[in-house]
């Protein structure tokens, strides 16, 4: 049904829709019939009518999000120009901003550690090409995760100075400090552009491909933030090299959930491939097979299905997320024991359960519950936790229940790389007299 | 040119564009001449490029803002269900509301002020109903607009607990309180419903009809907020009975500036019965004549046009904002001598000045400019400030410039209700010779 038609059976017979016309400096309103006014249109509709009391006005405006996800190299190198142009997609905008005189400024939020690795390179790569530059380097864990940095960020940020429009917001590091600084960036002037680059392998799969910003509030994950895409991501997995094992794991709990809603090519490569692209973190073993090298491959294909499941719904209106996969228990879970578990671990911990409550279901054979377990397994990521009680999971599932509209949506895996939305509540003690006693608790 | 020619453009030649289709719980991507899939399909799409070093996706995700602007009467009645109701359009929904046995929560933000007089009403209202609701009362002034109110509001929804879907935050005040109570629901998980009920003339025809949030921040007006508009605003002139006179002046402050731009009609409103709307309150004489009171038509002519402007630029992408007309100087004034100026005597001195400005660009006749002096006057508006210096004009001329991407974008009267976007600086002298003696200072 239209918008129209919906406004219209609802609110009363007496509705005139307008539609918006430019001319003359000026918007007017314009019936459907009325075609007195010649002008651009606007995508933006009124509909009006009238009451006993007065006037009732419905207004219909929609707002298109851009985004741009750019796989590249060497993003500090000093010929390479994405970091300061990749988000501009016209290259005649590129050039003229080239051939300008006016000195350009860009902020830069970093992490600590990011910093201590990289910094000097940001630095050096900003003063080559004679940017004004500000560097912030901010301890962003989970435990900082709040408010409190994000106004750090915007006091520096107002003291700098940028142009909101045309000198975005760079943010360096993992997924911590991309949201925050995503989100002093949708609050900044009420929108100012800003920059994902990804450190850690769960912030380049994951963090960076959707819209959300947000920081932790009251103990709660994510309690306050924003649905504010940057203007463009840039990945290099050259990050990576400089990243401990256990990271690189945590980054393959979300690559592994693609996988299992999704995908089963990519499961199948990660049962295969998965140890040796944690050896190697990633890297291209033959520099030639750029397009063909396992960590190219599952790299973009955990982004490209994680692309297609946000971009229909990135301000998730739509309550049925497959990429919810992982989220049910693992945040009470992930704040409870904080900072013992990494995000990706916490995520791993609540998919392993799951894949019981499928095999229960009767969504998954026993083989194919094994098979998810030992793949699991073998990229190092925990598949049980003593904190993840049934109480735990109990409490997560009527949480999840009073958000989601008044029906438990719950995404489980049906058979691997195919997903089905359902109900579970049980699995649980199958599930830890197969694992309390094996399991290896992370470091 | 659509999205798909610009990023074919602008990438390079090999861009493959995707729609997106919703079938058997996932979203598949699709290239444009395939019709494998049959199911939903999304607005959004996503395109894919091929470079040396990896791959580029942009994708572009169109959300549709909705909300409904209702004006209404004697809202706290005990027979009006519209603040409970009023933001849902299907009639169905509101019935299924009504039978289910859930108790309905309501959090209501109010001004302190607002609380006096008419904080027992509301308590009533949502207790006749069976509502469980919390009252939260905040001195909402101009000095207090900043994080430290939004945090607090935060902090006393996450304490009372509310169904972020279907359980409105109800902001009742002045255009700060629903500014501060908008930002708060605007951040909390991301984006939960609000309402917004304005008790000023001014929140009644400007803040209330638009999508923007926001507080103070590092001594400058609003640098903090975001777009997200209200699930609904509902209208009700009775509070206005309540208000200071110098209140309703304030008010029709941002009303004589939609007539400026954009409404001969509405001016020649204005200073004919300007005088009475004042001292009536914008109250109706005659019940019957509700639509065709000078005040039901003057609000709701400020309205409409107001909406004709803000709803096909809700975000403000575009930089030629016709709303902008007085408030281009006005923000910088009034938090300058805050709180002596309220926000539309500011925004009045800032239109008077501009109206010199237009006089002496051409644009305005003497008899025009002294036309909308006296009816400025008459509406007991300030027309010129001692503090609002030649130096604060050019200061915030240059700022302007420096937001606007190059171009000074000013708004200005052309004649009568007809706006045009120019730039003049010199009409100062002028303004303060025919000004500095005679003005009254606004108490």
């Amino acid at each position: 049904m239209s918008h129209s038609s919906k406004i219209r059976n609802s609110v009363c017979d007496q509705v005139t829709e307008f539609r918006l016309v430019h001319a003359d400096s000026t918007w007017s309103r314009q019936t459907a019939d009325c075609k007195c006014l010649e002008g651009r249109l606007s995508d933006a509709k009124i509909y009006e009518s009238s009451t006993e009391v007065g006037v009732t006005w419905t207004v219909v405006s929609p707002i298109i999000f851009t985004y741009r996800v750019i796989q590249s190299e060497r993003l500090l190198g000093t010929c390479n120009d994405t970091l300061l142009f990749g988000h501009i997609s016209n290259p005649t905008e590129i050039q003229a901003l080239k051939n300008n005189s006016k000195v350009m400024k860009r902020f830069i939020v970093i992490d600590e550690t990011v910093n201590d690795l990289y910094g000097s390179q940001v630095a050096a790569y900003f003063e080559a090409r004679g940017v004004k530059y500000k560097i912030l380097h901010l301890p962003t864990t989970e435990e900082n995760k709040t408010m409190m940095l994000v106004t750090i960020i915007l006091e520096e940020v107002h003291k700098f100075g940028i142009d909101r429009r045309t000198e975005p917001i760079i943010a360096i590091g993992g997924g911590v400090c991309l949201d925050i600084a995503g989100l002093a960036a949708s609050l900044y002037r009420r929108r100012t552009p800003y920059i994902r680059v990804p450190t850690t392998l769960l912030a380049y799969i994951d963090a960076s491909v959707g819209a959300k910003t947000g920081v932790n509030f009251a103990n709660c994950k994510n309690k306050l933030g924003s649905y504010i895409p940057p203007v463009a991501t840039f990945l290099d997995r050259t990050f990576l090299c400089t990243l401990p094992r256990r990271h690189i794991s945590n980054g393959m709990a979300e690559m592994l959930k693609m996988a299992l809603m999704k995908h089963k090519g990519l499961f199948e490569l990660l049962q295969k491939e998965g140890r040796s692209l944690l050896d190697s973190r990633f890297q291209l073993r033959i520099p030639e097979n750029v397009h063909t090298d396992a960590a190219s491959v599952s790299t973009r294909l955990a982004i490209e299905t994680m692309l297609e499941e946000l971009a229909p719904n990135l301000w998730e209106d739509d309550l049925d997320r497959l990429v919810d996969f992982g989220h049910i228990i693992s945040p009470e879970l992930e704040m409870k024991i904080l900072p013992e578990l990494l995000h990706g671990e916490a995520v791993n911990i609540d998919m392993a359960f799951m894949v019981y409550v499928a095999h229960e279901r009767g969504f998954l054979t026993e083989e194919e519950k094994r098979r998810i377990i030992v793949c699991m397994q073998s990229l190092e990521l925990p598949v049980w936790h003593s904190d993840c009680t049934l109480d735990l999971v109990q409490r997560s599932l009527t949480e999840r229940l009073k958000h989601s509209g008044g029906l438990l949506r719950m995404p489980l895996p049906t058979a691997l790389g195919k997903a089905k939305d359902s109900i579970v509540c049980q699995a649980f003690k199958k599930w830890c007299d197969e694992h309390s006693e094996t399991t290896m608790k992370p470091q």
